[in-house]
């Protein structure tokens, strides 16, 4: 295959068992990166599905163990929905955004504004389970990063993602929520455009760029939930999955 | 190079000139690819920024030529704006969503609800011209992939984009604003997830995602508005990027 100056490679990485509670994520994907042949190096960005994050980390909630509130308890029974897993999306939620024609809108404890607070039942085993987004995606890119970092010697980067929804547009679309490594924003302003001129709203969300491209290889009935992007040229930096928020006082959508 | 099962290949097409109205668009590609080397092959997905789409079409547009209205003027004034480009806006909007701190969001004839209905300074040679949408960009794309495949022979797709702010997340990611050979949205819903349940929320906007991936190659500063994506399995369709739009009765940020 002949290489084109400038390309970017999105390469799966299958061969990753379904993850359980206290599993080492690290492990799982230094198994399949051997099994791939495929050798991490630096430059890569390692974009992880935040499903297995969150499975590794626990953050897996059994409905059985959920008292719905009277609140949760209205909303599911005028949209035919489960009383426990709207509850468990209120625990989730810091800011309820819409609560209407049977969508939950709602800000999460990180700041993000998605369906549900990230609250998701499918890809999780057993009927009565739902998984929640992890604690601190920062932190568990960061984890990761460093597990990979030093298990290969190489300088990379990780994302951890989710699917969300968007106003105006339909059908969702792969985000980032942790970052470590890489400056999720490529931030243009001030520089000249191609003619000299100064442009004044150019700042790249490269991050959930990453994430979108990441999620055409991932599937979502595939079980592929790694992918290893090679060959895009980023700013390092520690990074954060916090400053692809929109700051409140530039929020004309709250 | 080894290549990897299910790699996707993001490749900058460089070296198209500078394009003028009435440019031959399909022509500057195939220039292009050859002198890249690059042969358009069967299931290519061809993502070209719409800049260059408009200017081909003559769809830019001399301040010196515009009356300002009122209501232009005065947002002008207030936010220190030049009203002849705010009137060029309003000209391509057909519903304001939003007129606040500066900023006008705005649906355009498209459907498409954005940051100054699409109208857009940088990158266009003159001190005193802006840049449009395509009046169809769909039927733009339409073109260029009749073209491109009438002079290959090859079954490819082609996606026109435009980078778009979204409410709560910072920064610019590029999106679909024209499509054709391709279905924007591959719809899971039905299908049984990987254990078996049936996924009642799983609509993804491919086409926004090829958009994305297609901007990491492109950068904004780098005269590079074309790239092919090549390996992404995708469902052939005649496609529209109305598709992409959310309809208005489930859009619950009018």
């Amino acid at each position: 295959m002949t290489s084109f100056p400038g390309e970017v490679r999105i390469i799966p990485l299958r061969g990753i068992p379904e993850v359980r509670p206290g599993d080492d994520l690290c492990e799982f994907i230094m198994r399949a990166c051997a099994q791939t042949g495929l050798e991490l190096a630096a430059g890569d960005v390692v974009i992880v599905t935040h499903k297995v994050v969150s499975k590794a980390e626990g953050r897996v909630v059994t409905l059985g163990e959920i008292e719905p509130s009277d609140l949760a308890v209205r909303f599911a029974q005028e949209n035919g929905k489960d009383p426990r897993q709207v509850e468990a999306v209120l625990r989730e939620s810091v800011r309820v955004v819409r609560m209407d024609r049977g969508v939950l809108i709602a800000q999460t404890r990180h700041g993000f504004v998605c369906a549900n607070a990230g609250v998701d039942a499918s890809n999780v085993p057993g009927e009565d389970t739902v998984c929640l987004l992890p604690i601190d995606p920062d932190a568990s890119a960061h984890t990761l990063r460093k597990g990979l970092s030093g298990a290969t010697g190489a300088d990379i980067a990780v994302i951890i993602t989710d699917s969300f929804g968007r106003p105006w547009r339909y059908g969702i679309t792969n985000v980032a929520i942790g970052v470590s490594g890489i400056e999720p924003l490529a931030d243009y302003r001030g520089q000249p455009d191609q003619w000299g001129r100064e442009m004044t709203a150019s700042v790249i969300a490269v991050a959930d760029e990453l994430a979108a491209a990441a999620e055409l290889v991932m599937g979502k009935t595939d079980a592929c939930p790694v992918a290893v992007l090679r060959g895009y040229e980023y700013r390092r930096a520690a990074g954060s999955a916090r400053e692809l928020v929109m700051p409140a006082e530039k929020d004309m959508f709250r």
